[in-house]
């Protein structure tokens, strides 16, 4: 046996302001817009359907900026997440222009971030991740942090630097599509009478759908952003026999669920966070609610709202317990700004 | 909590001549295609092969029929079926152009019946829908009818109104695509020798083959079409914590399955009606079978056949017990006209 | 119930020199290939990008060889395999053009030999098939040989006759996708740095990442191709009632999983032989190990590799017990070449 097969990075393999190029262009066409309908009760106008998407001044239907999100993060798996504990968090997320079908993305990341656990067998990594179009234009950007093992747990300890981030990316940071009004906006065919204005800061909102979710599902989907860690797809990997839900798969199915009660969010336009709190596994009945977080003005006739998307396994509204820890039906906790009719 | 939620409509929320304009249109393309041919066992090869369409006179592969008449139907469940207890029939449906790879649909419903059932606690609708493209032309119309609950048992009655249907589209109204034609048509390719003058009225066909479903197949397809009702995702939703299969599903399957055995029914014209017997549930294997039920010529070389298609879980040539009712392994009764070779 | 559906062929339906034209045209399209990442854990960069693919001379990612090996082959059940008792062999595939999505492929078999077994109830029938796109032109050919039943055991056995196969296709007979270049290959996107130069003969990679397969998956892909078998769809049709899972579900997988050690190997030229040592069942976990069993330059700057690549449910580097018997966990062994950076 050789040394031909790619181990991954360990703690101590990363350094502070080095570029990671990661591996593997893909390209998103007709074929993934489709998957991306068959896996998640998707029912935005706005990727639904190209006519709508012309009457909004878009030149087709973009894809999905979550499948965009997907593909990018796909990439680093095996250069920042294969021996990771655990994800502990996004930051600083912001689509930076449409992708369309045909266009091929890759991905980059910049370590900003380094600090060893205390127990010194492992340490938390901080990567700004950029993805690129085919011209080299930057899709998207975000950061994320995650637990990763050492190798050897002799070796020395980096120093500490945790980066400062951002809480929510600034209104004023949030870019639009370019073309992108809302000037024709068909209500009726969105799906809902509901704009920006008529969303009150602190509303909450039960998404009242609910989805069970398979093994297919989830492999076909972690398979088609190229998501190659091993808890999702080998159910001899853990002790318990289970594969665990990729997070981003939880992501998608509650930006979806969301349509019931918010069918006119129709770009997702920056990641403010998210958490995973608990794992999900195939079989989960999930569910979700949403609360406004904030509202703002970005264009005539356009308006943000930032959002937490929540997901459970059990009754809406779940969230925290008394000491503020996740309670145990919560899987997803997610804050983001959407754009839609003002 | 708020009420951004869509509840959707009860029995009394119907007003016979009332057009309800559905949301979100669908943008079908070569993704949706493949999709079809991975969800079911489809060869025929006008669906299959755009040379093979080409050859036939057409612009290219249309989209599979039932590939239209789902997503047409899908868009019409929040407004029509969300609320209901039972899907009862379809009649009058009549595809009147094929729809191509990267066509846009939309739906509309005219409520054209109304009675309250004895019990007051619910009424069956009648709804003629139509789909039309992204440039308004009708595509599909068909008429279902739904017993759908009230909301409040003291609403009063509506005045009943049962609309007067075909029990089968007249030959003379079925719509081939235009350009259609068989005069080059390729037996060898497309699978069978069998022209429609080959089929005796009566005649019967057991389609051999058979297909065990399974959860994530059911979920992917009807999620593609984008039908929204809960029961088929949510497997908390019924006591017996069992996803009903979406009954397009069968009938897709059905389709699919009759391919040994009619390999030159390319186009369906028209649906004359559809009984969905018995609930279809994930690990059902289904079997099909079709009765020739008449003949009728279209145009120079090509015929219309007009077919009872039959799904069963169990032996073929099931169907009623002799009061006349469905046998229990019976899961769709399926009655439609089909153009092919004259 | 009348003789509309197509048994398939027996033994003595087989004459030596006989050509088979298959039925059922098939596009493969944008579709076909999201369907074939979501499906497979698919990373080889000539297949994810596109603008990878016009970096590396070709007119932008062709549809991945074993797709078209797949939906060539799955045309030739009906009349080849669908009484078959056992899929005994390959051997002399070759690719002889890519094929690109919009592109059509009809397949034809010619009978090469014959051999009745000494039970009389049973035969060995080699056919050598090519594919065709819808220009005529060639793109695949393969030999491959099946125990098919007899109809009748009384019928006469035929004058056997076995065909003299090549073991491995010679290296001058391996053909290039026209244009193909490694000039500006760049490695770093394509997630390895290896060289064919970097492979020694005798070499063994263990490929590291596993896969657990459900029931769905191996549908949705069979179905896809057109492969029509009962034995991967029908739980009722094995005593056991498991579903046989279509072999060539394995080969993808096992290809797909070869990219951890053989990122580089690009594009499939040839299939020298391939076993299905042991049957396939959703709930095994795959893993993957291969072996450089040769090595040859094409043209400048690009080298074939052959290699032994090998499916277990078990430890890696299974093959053969003492007796020389594939081990019970051995799934598959695939012996190809492969060209990539030379």
């Amino acid at each position: 046996m050789t040394a031909k097969t790619d181990p991954g990075r360990f703690f101590e393999d990363y350094r502070l302001g080095q570029t990671i190029r990661h591996a593997v262009p893909r390209t998103l066409a007709e074929g993934e817009r489709a998957l991306y309908h068959a896996l998640y009760p998707q029912r935005f106008a706005l990727n639904s359907s190209d006519a709508f998407a012309l009457d909004c001044g878009l030149d087709g239907s973009p894809m999905d900026a979550l499948a965009v999100f997907h593909t990018v993060f796909g990439k680093t798996v095996p250069d920042i997440s294969i021996n990771a504990v655990a994800n502990l968090g996004y930051a600083e997320g912001r689509f930076l222009r449409p992708v369309f079908a045909g266009d091929t993305l890759r991905s980059e990341s910049e370590v900003i971030g380094l600090k060893q656990t205390s127990s010194g067998t492992s340490g938390v990594v901080w990567v700004r991740t950029t993805g690129f179009d085919q011209n080299g234009d930057a899709v998207l950007t975000f950061v994320r942090w995650v637990m990763v093992r050492k190798r050897d747990a002799d070796a020395p300890a980096p120093e500490t630097h945790v980066p400062d981030l951002a809480t929510s990316v600034a209104p004023q940071d949030l870019i639009l599509p370019e073309g992108l009004t809302f000037a024709d906006y068909d209500f009726g065919l969105a799906g809902s009478p509901h704009r920006a204005g008529d969303y009150a800061v602190g509303e909450t909102i039960d998404h009242v759908d609910a989805v069970t979710i398979e093994e297919a599902e989830h492999m076909l989907a972690t398979r088609l952003w190229q998501n190659t860690a091993k808890v999702h797809f080998d159910a001899t990997h853990r002790d318990d026999g289970r594969r665990l839900i990729y997070g981003g798969h939880v992501i998608s199915m509650a930006r979806a669920l969301s349509f019931n009660g918010l069918a006119n969010a129709q770009v997702i336009l920056a990641i403010n966070g998210g958490a995973h709190a608990n794992p999900c596994f195939a079989g989960d009945t999930l569910r979700a609610w949403s609360e406004v977080l904030d509202r703002a003005d970005l264009a005539p006739g356009i308006a943000a709202l930032r959002l937490r998307t929540v997901a459970t396994r059990g009754h809406p509204f779940a969230l925290r317990d008394e000491a503020g820890k996740y309670l145990p039906d919560v899987l997803l906790d997610f804050d983001y700004w959407v754009a839609m009719p003002g």
